[in-house]
């Protein structure tokens, strides 16, 4: 067993999405999330950018002793693939999020929502197919979706309409599985469901995440808090603002992080 | 005289508005842009940032060997007043911008339309008032006019209704001028327009620096171009994307670039 935070990184505030999933299934353990909020967005940026700012991140983390990294950026995750980084395991999002849709989707059409750069590096596309060669992948990048969430228009007529504009054509395609594969999403959930109806399942990438840190717990390949820990939940950026900070509790909630943070990772 | 070109940089390629009409304006005079989209946007970025990366950009350009510097970009003009800088002058954009807009304004009620970082400097409601005690301004941030910019919605029932949300309740102040306070703004005017209906004057960055140049070319502040000088325009950016590359190119039509080439400016 290990008491040592799990290390949790994103370009800016839309993993904790992802955090607030893995802190209420895993209350035990301690977390350590570091936005990069002073490079945000990692989206309109290229491979290159992306892979040199996320080794800078996870470098960060493990000065801090982190026992686990889990690179809940799906731009991140598209360029830092590795499953182990100097001897400490690493969790993107793209393959849990990529087995899941898998196990859910009954006639293996699967469609992705993403940011311009994720649905450009092919990176969901590719571990879909890598996993199960049948299936058939339906992409869209969606550049207005992370601003909408970050204005806090949730539930909100504009936001139902570009959620329309950007799901309508994929739902032709006769997908019944849909991956929201950039961690801003889950906050639209409510109006993304509006459009796909009952009928198509939603992949949200934190509960990906959680399932295989519980099957790897089972597999002895991740070693838990021990029984008497107590959850610390801290959050680090590289950039103040008082606008994430506000929107980072509502997204948390109810989760409560214990510190709120200025960094520099340099 | 001075045939050296015209340093220009923006965070990204919401400058280009700005290029496009000093190229306009000057025809003989070069330009050097530099776009820094590996690290865009600076809007969302704390002031502390912002003044970094500008100085960054400046001291690039410097050693380009430029003989002036316009700050096409309204967060870093709001972290970077100086009017001269290691002994070359510096343009941003609040000071002609706002004077721009007192000019044109009759009632001085004056509304300013930026980003979340523009809008909380409040940079162009100090120089107002600065430049004139009894103005009054009304102030919006816009943080969803950046991406629809981007994504080309530029004719788009979306934009008009998003337009709407932000600029409406602006007209119920009487305002007679509205600062386009980001330089990507222009891009959207027609859709503005459609909202402010034809009263309402437009301030538009380009057009308030490019007088503010002619003045300067007349007082002998600014050193023109020689008479038999062709125009060059570069555009540099510190990240490559086709995206932008061709979103560039719309924006600066007619003007056309001579090379665009992506630099590391550390």
């Amino acid at each position: 067993m290990d008491s040592r935070p799990i290390g949790v990184f994103d370009s800016g505030i839309g993993g904790l999405t992802v955090l607030k999933v893995l802190a209420q299934r895993f209350p035990r353990e301690s977390f350590l999330y570091l936005g990069d909020t002073a490079r945000l967005p990692y989206g309109s940026k290229s491979p290159q950018t992306i892979r040199r700012y996320s080794e800078q991140n996870v470098h960060y983390l493990l000065r801090q002793g982190v026992k686990a990294i889990v690179i809940a950026c799906n731009s991140a995750s598209s360029q830092f693939t590795e499953s182990e980084f100097e001897g400490v395991g690493v969790y993107n999002v793209i393959h849990p999020g990529s087995a899941r849709a898998l196990s859910l989707s009954k006639n293996k059409k699967i469609g992705v929502l993403g940011t311009r750069a994720t649905i450009k590096s092919g990176a969901y596309a590719h571990e879909l197919i890598r996993l199960e060669d049948q299936v058939e992948v339906f992409s869209q990048a969606c550049p207005l979706f992370v601003p909408l969430a970050e204005e806090g228009w949730v539930e909100d007529p504009i936001t139902n309409l570009v959620v329309f504009r950007y799901v309508q054509p994929l739902m032709k395609t006769g997908i019944d599985t849909l991956i929201l594969g950039c961690t801003h999403y889950p906050i639209l959930k409510s109006a993304i469901t509006k459009v796909t109806g009952g009928q198509i399942e939603l992949v949200d990438s934190g509960e990906a995440i959680a399932d295989l840190i519980a099957q790897d717990i089972v597999r002895q390949h991740f070693k838990p808090a021990r029984p008497g820990d107590s959850q610390r939940v801290e959050i680090l950026t590289t950039d103040a603002s008082d606008h994430f900070a506000s929107l980072a509790k509502q997204i948390l909630e109810p989760v409560q992080a214990h510190d709120f943070r200025v960094v520099d990772i340099h």
